[in-house]
């Protein structure tokens, strides 16, 4: 394995000393680059992409032939993780994901299997290795999971949802049995980030798309909880260096100080949070991802190049700032304006650097 | 027009004593009623519910013959005034609303009406007159409208959608014509909600469904402001008493003491925020609407009755609190669990009135 020529990302995560803010881009290997929808048109589905290593490898690396991105994130998808626990999967054009047989009792959540990542899910490990290859030091490799609250929302609705009935539902009538969902899953994701860590994956992150959706003290009981259970099982040494792991949950924007309080490297965070604030509340305890809105793309470049400008400032001096959206990057997005967002962080990031 | 024999909303929102904390549901008129499907059917269309007078009356006061709620609110929609300036509005089954032909040029944003709310909305009048007759003073009515930034997002859209990539783009690519459009819309928010005044509405809310879809400074500059534009121009005396206005940003849990310091006197909060941060941040300045999670709702009795002794027990004492949930009730919820809810605001409420 080469050396790592470019550190950035990990220096930032750790708080350690960079040249430039590191930048990479949620979603950055999907549909807003044609070459993308190409190999997803080769591939046939969606579920053949994720799972056939050599396809993943291959939009995991297209982002960074285009843009000087300073890491890249392995392509997967978080319900990876459910379908190798035992549950069918299906992606349907235009719909997005659904679990036919979602969970619904005691007896559905006591029928999960406990995956063996280098078994179940050797697929995504093959590629962790082929990207690592590939990359052969370039750049780090993220590496990803689900959060285990935002897994179980699909797993018990069956799929997305706008009103979280069910999931709800059973947190506020069987909690019991929502935390033995929740404790399982927590179980799985660990293992599964640490075979990724073995595998290659250089930082990890969890995204906890839906922990939004929570109220105050249910979000630390549901969600914080089993990410920061995670947090403390992860062996987060690899090739003699450590492996920060980042923690995003969107619509979080409330509870920053208790995510940094969880035992994790970096805090991401959202565009509805303003950067300034973000920094002064969470201060020098860790580092922090984000949070450009994702719609900022579709304005004209001076327009996000001060936009850029206007993140960078808030967070202000030294490292501990890795830039990125605030959420992923919109399939309508012209990759020309996304050249235009990464080139504005190196060039506007170096005072902040001195 | 009777004198009004319960009036503990509006003494709430004033902040002036009460004897009980007052309740009312954001959509209490709405699907999880029997009754109000059975109206719905006969009524044929959605549209032909809110646009007929009588039907729409006969739906806000169906709740109110269930449940001991504090307040009525009108049944109608918020894109009643999209449609009055002028765009096609459609309702399709299990779709939702959509507008055909959304604004996407200054053209089309100029090609707006502005309606006279007597005239095209004049439905909406004849349905507040109509239920103030058959209220005949047992609870104050409630008057609402859309935020102009909420309203903008569905004209923009053309309907419901998950990446708000036009509306998004419009503010970032051309913020001049954002803002023409909100300007217009804010005039006629702002006569239609005076028009429910003068109708007879005795209190008023506006509804910024997505107001936290905006990044903390945009969401000043392109929905507070207009909001609070609207809150100036309101006529708020009826019956020589106060028409209080509450400000509910859904998502708006970061911009409270903004919200606040808007000249409104109250704000609505979600469930995400806590209501005791929110009394704290927000002082004696105005009163807070919330915030019970609608998904407590599928809990057993005993767990709803903790869940609201939770939420009374965060405001704590003296007048200011209106109880209700962070968002509309969802369709699927039991009737009777709702009964529950309410004889707990009732019942648990005293002792913090004393």
């Amino acid at each position: 394995m080469g050396e790592l020529r470019n550190d950035r990302l990990l220096r930032a995560l750790l708080r350690e000393p960079v040249d430039r803010t590191p930048v990479w881009i949620m979603r950055q290997a999907g549909r807003y680059l044609p070459e993308y929808r190409e190999t997803r048109q080769r591939a046939g589905s969606f579920l053949t992409l994720c799972s056939t290593p050599e396809l993943a490898c291959e939009v995991t690396l297209q982002p960074l032939a285009r843009f000087p991105l300073d890491a890249a994130i392995l392509f997967s998808d978080i319900l990876t993780v459910p379908a190798a626990m035992g549950m069918e999967l299906k992606f349907t054009e235009g719909e997005g994901p659904s679990f036919p047989g979602p969970l619904r009792s005691a007896a559905d959540v006591e029928g999960l299997g406990s995956p063996d990542p280098e078994v179940e899910l050797r697929y995504v490990m093959d590629a962790v290795r082929l990207v690592r290859r590939e990359l052969d030091g370039a750049v780090p490799l993220i590496g990803f999971a689900g959060s285990p609250w935002t897994l179980a929302t699909y797993m018990i609705e069956g799929g997305s949802s706008s009103h979280y009935r069910f999931t709800k539902g059973m947190m506020f009538a069987e909690p019991r049995l929502m935390h033995r969902l929740l404790e399982r899953l927590a179980d799985s994701v660990c293992a599964y980030l640490n075979a990724q860590i073995r595998a290659g994956a250089q930082a990890v992150m969890l995204f906890d798309t839906w922990g939004g959706l929570l109220g105050a003290r249910d979000y630390e009981d549901f969600s914080l909880q089993y990410m920061t259970r995670i947090v403390a099982g992860l062996e987060r040494r690899a090739d003699e260096r450590q492996v920060p792991v980042t923690l995003f949950t969107k619509g979080g924007g409330a509870w920053l100080e208790q995510m940094a309080d969880s035992g994790c490297d970096a805090v991401g965070i959202d565009w509805t949070v303003d950067m300034g604030d973000a920094r002064r509340r969470i201060g020098h305890k860790v580092a922090i991802q984000g949070n450009l809105d994702p719609c900022a793309l579709y304005a004209p470049p001076e327009r996000i190049r001060e936009e850029v400008a206007g993140v960078l400032a808030g967070y202000g001096m030294g490292s501990g700032h890795v830039f990125n959206l605030g959420h992923g990057i919109q399939p309508f997005v012209d990759p020309a304006q996304l050249a235009v967002l990464v080139d504005a962080v190196h060039a506007l990031s170096e005072p902040y650097h001195q």
